[in-house]
C-alpha cells in the first residue's frame, strides 16, 4: 500500500465509532472512496485493529504511536517491527494526546527509517514544526490543539498558522511532506489546507463522527481532485 | 476462553521471538502444552498479535496494558474495549516495564471489571502486594525487578519475598489470585511458587527465550499437575 | 518544629499569592494565628521558598513532593536530604497534581523516614487511601479531585467519603493520620472533618486566595479547639 | 548577575557534596575563581540553594529545570516567576536526566523569556540541537548521554560532534550560545571545545567531585582565558 500525497489521512483514535468492528466498517468505506476518487486516503486505527484492516482494505495503514525501542523487555510498548509486520507501512508520532519528549521523536523518526515505517510527526504549532522539520521526518501535521475536535478548522480560521508553519518549515527542510489538521469538516477546510501550501489533511471526528464517513470522505476527496 | 488457576502466564515482551508469526507459533505451541496437561496456560502477546492470536489458539489472551480511559479521544492509548473486542479476556496492569500512578492503577482495575477484563496487577514488593490487595484486582503478580529476566527464580532464591507477600496480602484481601514471577526457568521453580501459597506463575523469558518453549511450557505444567 | 495533630496543613501550590516574598507574609500571618490558638498550622510552600520560610517562621514546612532518590545524579529532581536541610520537617507525596507511582510512593515513603520527614500521601478516594495506609506513611490527606478549589468542602458536601475512607482505612492501618481536603473555605467545614474521625486538614486556596488569610485560618484553628 | 559568554556552568546535580551547607562552601569556591580569572562561571544548585546561594555569592544562578506553568494549581512543580524572585537569572532546560515533551521544551522558552531567565537548552546530539535552534533558546548545551560523567570529555574523543552540531545548528540559528557538556575534566578538554566553536562548557561531576573544586574551575578559567 503506497504512500502517495495529496493524502487524507484519518486518524481512528479511541472513538467506539472506529473500534474492532467498526473500524474494518469505516476501513471499507474509506476504501470505498479512495477507489472511486484515486486520492489516497490513509488509516490511523488502534494497535489491536492494524491486522485486521490490514487485512480488508488496500489502503496505507499506520499506526497511532511507536515508541523509541528495539526488539527485547518492554511489556506493554510499541515496537515499530511489530506494528510494521502486523501491515502497517507507517506511523503517527508525537500526537497531541500522546506528546512525547524531544529525544524520543528523534529515536523515534530513526527507527521508523530502519524499520521502512513512514514517520508523521504532529506539531502544535510554527515553532515546533520547524524543530520537527530539522529532525527530517517524512511527514510534519500540524495541529493547534485548541481546534482539535472543535469543528472549526485550521485551514479557515487560522490560514496565517498553516501558511506560517509551511515558510518556516521550508527554511529548515525542502523535503517534507506537510499536512494540516484540527476543526477539519468540509470539502472546503480540505481545498483551503491544500491551498496554503499543505500536501494534505489529518483528521479524525470530522470523518469517524461524521453521519456517513463515506459521504464526507467523498467531499473531501473531490476538494482534493479540484 | 475460561480463566483456571492454577495458571501458567506467559508475557511475550517486546521480544522478537514473540512476534508477528512467531508469536502465533509460540501460541500454538503453549496450546499444544497445554491440551496435554489440562494445565491453564495463558498468553500476553503485544497489541497488534492479540486478535490474530485469539483467532489461532484455545487459550485465554491477556493484554499486556490497558490505559484507565473511555472510549474517546485518546490517541496512542490502549481502550479496555478494544483489547476486549480483539479477543483479550485479561489484562497486565503495572508491569514493571510499564509502571502506572497509583490513581491509573485504581482506576484500571474498576476498567476492567466493566469490560469484564480479567485484572493481573503486577507489584515489586510485599508492601505494594498488600496496597494493591486493598484495590480488589482479580490477580497480583509479584516480581522482585532485580529478578526479572535472571534466570535466579524468585521462589527458589527468595522464598520468603514470596511467603511474605503472600502473608501480607491475605490480611488485606483473602480471595484475590497470587501469581509470583521473576527468574522462573524450570519446573521446580514453578513447585516452588506452588508451595509458597501462591497459585501460578508469570513467565516471559523462561518460555520464550527457551530453546523449545513446547518442552518448558510441558515441564512448567507437570510441575503444577503434581 | 514538631508536627502535632491536630493539624491545618496550608498548600502553597504555585499561586502568585504564595511565592517569595508573599510567601514569607503568608507564613508570618500563619504563625500569628497558630500562636494565639496554639494549633498546629503546617505549610507547603514551593521548594525554592523552603529556606527564607523555614528561617522566617516557627512552623513545621514541608515540601510540595520528593522524588524516590537518593544523593547522585538526578540533575532537577527533589532530593530528600536537600528539603530537609533546607529546613523542611514533612513532605507531601503523590498530591493530585503531582502524582506518582505506586512503586515511587512506596520508595518515596522510604526514604522520608531514612531522611527524617513526615511523610504526608495525598490520595483521591477510600480505596486508594486503603491502599496506601498498607505503605505505612505518617498520614493520609484525601482529597477527592473534583472538590480542589472548588468552594465545595468534602467534610460537608461528601461526608461519606471522609467517613468511608477513615473506616477502610482503620482496617488495615490503626496508626496513620488521616486528613481530608478540598474544597474547605470555613471553619465548620473543619469541624465537619474532624467529627467525621479526621485528624485535620489540608487546605489550599481556602487559605491562600482568602481576603484576609489571617483570619481564615483564626477561623479554622477555633473551630479545631472546640 | 550578568551572564556573559565564554561561561563554565556548573551542574550541582543532586550531589551530596552539592547540597545545602556543601553547595554555598562550592559557591564561593567558584566565585574566588571567577573573581580572580575573570571568567563567568555560573551555578546551577537544587532548587532548594537557589536562593541561599544567590544571597551568599555574585554570580549567576541557573535552576536545573522549570516547568511550563503559570502561577497556579501546580502543586510540587517548578514556577519559573519562582525561581526568578529566589534569585536566579537563567535555567537549564531538558537536561539528560530531567528530559521534556518537545511542546513543553517549546512553552519553557516562551516562559523563560517572559520571566527574563536565560534558557539554556541541553541536547543529546547534533540533529536534535537543530532542532532545538529552531526554537530560539539563549544557549543550547550538546551532552552525548553516554559520556555524562565518564571522564572522557565531549571535546577531546567526539570532536566531531561537537563541530557537527555547531555546523548544524549555524544553518539554523546565527544567534544562539553553543555549549558543550559530558566528561569536561581538565582544561584541555575546556580549551578543546572552545576551539571547536563552542562559547563554553556545561560540567558537573568534573568540577563537584574534584578534590579541590576551586583548582578544578581556576585550571578550567585559565583554559578559556588563552
Amino acid at each position: 500500500m503506497k504512500v502517495r500525497t495529496p493524502i487524507i489521512l484519518v486518524n481512528f483514535k479511541t472513538y467506539s465509532e472506529a473500534t474492532g468492528k467498526k473500524a474494518i466498517e469505516l476501513a471499507k468505506a474509506a476504501e470505498k472512496a479512495s477507489l472511486e476518487t484515486k486520492v489516497c486516503i490513509g488509516l490511523a486505527p488502534q494497535f489491536s485493529d492494524i491486522t485486521p484492516i490490514a487485512q480488508s482494505v488496500s489502503l496505507p495503514v499506520f499506526s497511532q504511536h511507536i515508541d523509541p525501542i528495539k526488539p527485547g523487555s518492554f511489556t506493554g510498548h510499541i515496537l515499530p517491527e511489530a506494528v510494521k509486520e502486523a501491515g502497517a507501512v507507517g506511523t503517527l508520532i508525537n500526537h497531541s494526546e500522546r506528546r512525547l519528549k524531544l529525544a524520543d521523536i528523534d529515536a523515534n523518526i530513526v527507527r521508523a527509517r530502519e524499520t521502512g515505517l513512514v514517520s508523521v510527526v504532529c506539531t502544535n504549532n510554527a515553532a515546533v514544526s520547524a524543530a520537527t522539520a530539522a529532525l527530517k521526518p517524512d511527514m510534519i501535521a500540524v495541529e493547534p490543539p485548541e481546534l482539535i475536535g472543535s469543528g472549526i478548522s485550521v485551514s479557515k480560521s487560522q490560514p496565517e498558522v498553516v501558511k506560517g508553519t509551511v515558510d518556516l518549515v521550508r527554511r529548515v527542510n525542502r523535503d517534507v511532506v506537510i499536512l494540516c489538521g484540527a476543526g477539519i469538516t468540509k470539502g472546503e477546510d480540505v481545498a483551503a489546507a491544500l491551498t496554503l501550501g499543505t500536501q494534505g489533511v489529518l483528521v479524525a471526528s470530522g470523518i469517524v463522527k461524521a453521519k456517513n464517513p463515506y459521504e464526507a470522505l467523498l467531499e473531501f476527496a473531490e476538494a482534493i481532485r479540484q
